[in-house]
């Protein structure tokens, strides 16, 4: 069921245009895929992320399994269904929230112990547990459970942590090969140093995996070590598997890791940010509570196509901002998420058409005005 | 512009079918207007209200005149504009705010001086301003400035209010026949004492309006009171006008308020009771917190065609109103707003085929399984 192929490349950079087909459809890469952590893509409907181009969206493995919980997924034969959700969904292993969110962990070989972070009731998650999770789900992309450091981390802890993220691809790649009706991914980590990013690339592409992720990015470290991991690590995954770079990131980020090969991207910032006031614009972003925009009668971006901008003014978001109005959250997150997807189709189509370079260059030029 | 015809009535009550005109279409009655308080019907888009079956909302001038204030509105030609709603508005007059949010307010013949709820910024509205705000927005329907008065009151107490809600009734039109292009209702006060409610209604009547409400019901008094004071003054209001009980109510408000001849109504219950999971049904109310609805795949009101019973479950929606999520106050409001409307405009198809007993009868028997 799933597939991945190269369409086109550029010559000047490493950014290439893919088609993936999963069980519920193709999805074209580069591809930004909103956050959907609690079955719901925070503040908007379905129809509204299909009518922004949404592809693809994530859901979020601990926050399912703690609310409503596995059961009652099932009964809906999965997250499409109880989601009213009919396009591919990508779901991460749980491993990252374990790690950030839940309290009193315990690591050993088999898998974490861990407090949830509502409750404080007691679970234990492992690789197999994990992939039996996202199969429950209806997971079109399962990606394998990790072990996520801190930024920054010392070097023995980073290799204890990439070696036990290793074993526990082998494990859930075999948990998954006994049911196999989705894809799985290996998540490649290391931290800040290169050997073992090479390392950690290396053992998991030996194992074998529908695709490849780079985790552990994004946690805190400059900028340009982000990218110089990237960098780095993408060029050691085959070529013809999908390479998906977790949890990044700002437009710039997704032109720079397009630029170096990335293909799939999820991020809360258009999201989250959406629901800060802060809006994303080709000219860079604006913060809906400005006082200057309290009779702007102009939308947030002048000649976007999205259902906000189609149809309110800055003046009006602005007032249901300060308002506290829940249409609010909605039409700034509409805005948000059809920024990032149409950037995203944009970037996909100056590939195609051999013009990322003059792509990249319009893009920081815009926002230099 | 504005014109109201009876289009049929029902033989054994006083229900009446009507059709209301105004600048920006119209409007079949009995109507219940979603209330858009500081333009937006909390949680929906336009699209969403239509999609209801909504024909006119109600818009709240004291709130609209504090935020985002007219001067922004102007700029967008009133509210319809602002706010992205082509459709009929009603606005309030902002008394029932003044004297039910603000602070610090002094009444003299003039005006009220108050303070704003939200910054505690000196205004004063006069039945002059009241007229200029709602004019200013753009308002369909424009409502006399009243004294609202608490429940219960003494006889003297309500008797000056009436007669300050009469002097200030002639200012308001006086103020309004200088502009014309919208409709004025009058406003009936008089407390609980019918021989007041007379001489409210007969005032009101001297001096003619394009409809009639009224005020000062559903503010704390016992439900038959409630419906006593309506039976009472509704006949003595001009049956080739509309008549509007304000603020008012439940489902079993309006089908025996319908009975006593009403034709217009507004009311947060629908809209405040979605936000804190309290659900309309034709079997009565659920509360979609209930444990019971966990695992249950059924929608909230089986055969209902509302956008949220037509994609997704009870399990669904009992999910995202735990988890606190933006959707679920969305989905809810949409449900309930269907429900109120489709439960009007099934009450006016039932007057129209004569067969307003039988609805009713029905509408009980079904909430008595």
């Amino acid at each position: 069921m799933f597939n991945f192929e190269i369409v086109s490349a550029s010559k000047t950079t490493k950014a290439r245009a893919g088609l993936l087909q999963t069980a519920h459809g193709a999805v074209e890469t580069p591809v930004f895929m909103p956050v959907g952590t609690l079955a719901t893509v925070k503040s908007l409907s379905p129809e509204e992320l299909l009518d922004c181009g949404t592809q693809i969206i994530l859901g979020n493995t601990y926050h399912l399994y703690l609310r409503p919980g596995c059961e009652v997924i099932r009964r809906f034969s999965g997250l499409h269904g109880f989601m009213h959700w009919d396009r591919p969904i990508l779901t991460d292993s749980g491993g990252f929230q374990v790690f950030s969110l839940a309290k009193l962990r315990k690591i050993n070989e088999e898998g974490v112990l861990f407090q949830s972070h509502i409750d404080g009731s007691e679970h234990v998650l492992t690789p197999e547990k994990s992939v039996e999770i996202q199969i429950s789900l209806g997971s079109d992309i399962i990606m394998c459970l990790d072990e996520c450091i801190k930024y920054p981390a010392g070097r023995d802890y980073t290799i204890d942590a990439l070696k036990l993220t290793t074993r526990w691809a082998k494990r859930c790649k075999k948990a998954w090969e006994n049911e196999g009706e989705n894809a799985l991914f290996g998540i490649v980590q290391g931290g800040m140093l290169k050997d073992l990013r090479e390392i950690s690339a290396d053992a998991l592409v030996e194992i074998g995996f529908s695709g490849y992720a780079i985790g552990g990015l994004s946690v805190g470290e400059p900028k340009d070590i982000m990218l110089e991991m990237a960098d780095f690590t993408l060029p050691r995954l085959p070529d013809n598997k999908p390479k998906y770079v977790m949890g990044v990131g700002t437009p710039e980020d997704l032109v720079e890791l397009v630029a170096l090969g990335a293909d799939m991207f999820d991020c809360v910032i258009p999201t989250r940010n959406a629901r800060n006031g802060q809006m994303f614009t080709k000219y860079g972003t604006i913060n809906i509570c400005n006082s200057g925009f309290k009779s702007d009668t102009e939308p947030i971006e002048s000649g976007c196509k999205c259902y906000t901008c189609r149809n309110y003014s800055r003046a009006y978001l602005r007032h249901l901002y300060m308002a506290k109005e829940l249409l609010a959250y909605r039409l700034n997150t509409i805005h948000n998420i059809h920024y990032y997807i149409s950037f995203m189709k944009r970037m996909r189509r100056a590939i195609c058409k051999g013009k990322f370079d003059e792509f990249r260059k319009d893009f920081y030029k815009k926002r230099d005005v």
